[in-house]
């Protein structure tokens, strides 16, 4: 068994993988119906939402074209904050769907700025909604939600939130950051295998999912919602996944919240600090630097890939390499979820005997 | 733990259990790519097709979408061939995505007839594409498939089939068949939890692919084409129960898969002589019975819904019950995947004392 630190899907503790082994059970009896309804109420507590929350059987992704699909019409304008792949993938989306996408894209390993997002709403009075990346996971920068949530709230438009990587690991209260649809994913922070997407809906948005005309069938929010008030779900479940968030979500609420995102923040310290002990570079502006996941440059004669393969096979751990432009260029290392801090200095002893094997001649 | 006796999820044997808890690997690694080739080609071996499979992350829904969305554009005229339920769920998708649907309903209970296909097609020449179940779980009712196709390739049509819960269970063979897009679920007779969708497809739906332009992002079968040829799925995918089936698969294999269709056979043969046995009348066809699932309807003074509920109260068996319209007319008692003979007489002994209990006054 690897150790696994990549950005998701993320080890899972014993506890949650004996849940993934329950037998199956009526997806239209009593007893899913208490599954699903507890473990609403606990994702509610964790989001710090009183909106919807809905739990769509796919992985992250689907849980963004739900976003698009239920929100908006064709040739809608909307405002594609990007910091990297996932922001990207976000507007490819829309895009697909027939919206009309302002890109306002900023440099990999920076965060959005709030300024250029006013002037954008300011130019396109126009635009309906926000798409934005809470936690870009390529590049391991995290956004300045809030700020961004004041500007686009103020303009009066549609916040829609790529949480994916961020909620449940970093702070993000949904109701007082004002986000319409909030997407997140079962393989992240929350310490369960990959199958469910988790979304919170808010008033507004289910205002704009009454006029939205873009198809939709299998991620129709309303659909869910409606078989949510019997205990259901409109299709079959991924039962097991379920079986294990109810694990999960009993752990962190147990450690706590606050205890959780303190740890995240700790450890992402921890790793930034060694690796800039070892005379690595961070990629990300250190101002806005995730604590979920820490992207280093690939300087001074490393080889990135020559390192996470020795990594994988002499230390059996498994780090993250750079996605699309950065192939090559970052290796990653996660930390959300199931993690402490000796699996982050497991992580940095064996770096540092890879570093060299991997070229490395920095301090 | 109740004994599932539902179409689905079915029952999923220890081996595959103890797999769905193992730990989680990198989906961009070497050990998955292994994983998603040896499934693959064990589901090319079940499935007897040279066609491309995809394994995609959602339930059989997902997949009925996919098959739509990949091979239609809006204001295409499709025929949908639909049975019950299911085929009525297929034609709202296509209807969904802007397709002319014409609909060719046959009575919930019986089979569709090869003559009204042959009159609609000749009828409309311009159809594109014919959307038929191949076992329609709401009615207990297998459509002759292989008729059908005839008909559908001798007028040039492309053929969709729900194959969700036959494939694996019931003979289906793709290639001769000439099914261009076949979509079947892990929580059917593959003895998996449910999680994922695998869909054959053919050179023919790979040309319509090509022209098709609903939109698709998520069930985009070039992505998972792409990304499969990279030994990877383009989004996270359901890891855990990739790892399940690639166990159900091994075991299905040393089975057999004519030993398989055989013990279906007659596990469904055993249900209906034993249900007539006591009087009840099967709600199918005969010449059509379905060998994953029996429907039985409620007569005689049977009140349905009671007996589901003391069967699953008193004998912790479960069985489904009617769905939309059949909804108190019907019961059903699942037996695709993991069930052996005693599972069956099992269900009959309960059976037999819950009848008059549930107000039966049969024979």
């Amino acid at each position: 068994m690897s150790n696994l630190r990549i950005p998701g899907p993320t080890p899972c503790p014993p506890e949650v993988l004996e849940a993934m082994s329950w037998q199956m059970i009526n997806h239209r009896g009593p007893q899913f119906a208490r599954y699903l309804s507890q473990i609403t109420a606990d994702l509610k507590t964790i989001f710090r939402t009183n909106n919807d929350v809905l739990i769509l059987s796919g992985s992250g992704t689907g849980g963004l074209e739900a976003a698009v699909v239920n929100t908006l019409s064709p040739g809608d304008k909307v405002l594609s904050v990007s910091i990297g792949v996932f922001g990207d993938r976000f507007a490819s989306i829309a895009k697909t769907y027939g919206a009309e996408v302002i890109p306002l894209d900023f440099e990999w390993g920076c965060a959005a700025e709030p300024q250029p997002i006013k002037d954008a709403l300011k130019a396109n009075a126009d635009i309906k909604a926000v798409m934005v990346t809470h936690n870009e996971t390529s590049t391991g920068v995290t956004n300045d939600l809030e700020s961004i949530s004041k500007i686009v709230k103020e303009a009066g438009k549609l916040l829609l939130v790529d949480a994916i990587s961020s909620m449940g690991s970093i702070d993000l209260p949904v109701d007082d950051w004002g986000c319409d649809v909030t997407v997140t994913g079962s393989q992240k922070g929350w310490m369960v295998p990959p199958g469910l997407a988790m979304i919170s809906v808010s008033p507004a948005a289910w205002n704009a999912y009454k006029e939205a005309s873009m198809p939709r069938f299998y991620w129709d929010f309303g659909k869910a919602k409606k078989s949510a008030e019997k205990g259901q779900t409109p299709w079959t479940p991924t039962m097991s996944v379920f079986f294990g968030l109810s694990v999960a979500l009993k752990m962190m609420l147990e450690e706590g919240m606050t205890a959780i995102i303190e740890r995240h923040r700790n450890l992402a310290e921890l790793t930034r600090q060694t690796a800039k002990s070892l005379g690595l570079k961070l990629f990300a502006d250190e101002k806005f630097a995730s604590n979920t996941v820490t992207a280093i440059r690939a300087t001074d004669g490393l080889d990135s890939k020559m390192l996470t393969k020795i990594m994988r096979e002499d230390y059996d751990i498994v780090l993250g390499g750079g996605q699309q432009t950065l192939d090559g260029k970052i290796f990653r290392v996660g930390h959300l979820g199931w993690f402490d801090e000796k699996d982050i200095r497991a992580v940095f002893s064996a770096l540092k005997e890879t570093l060299p094997r991997a070229g490395y001649k920095g301090a």
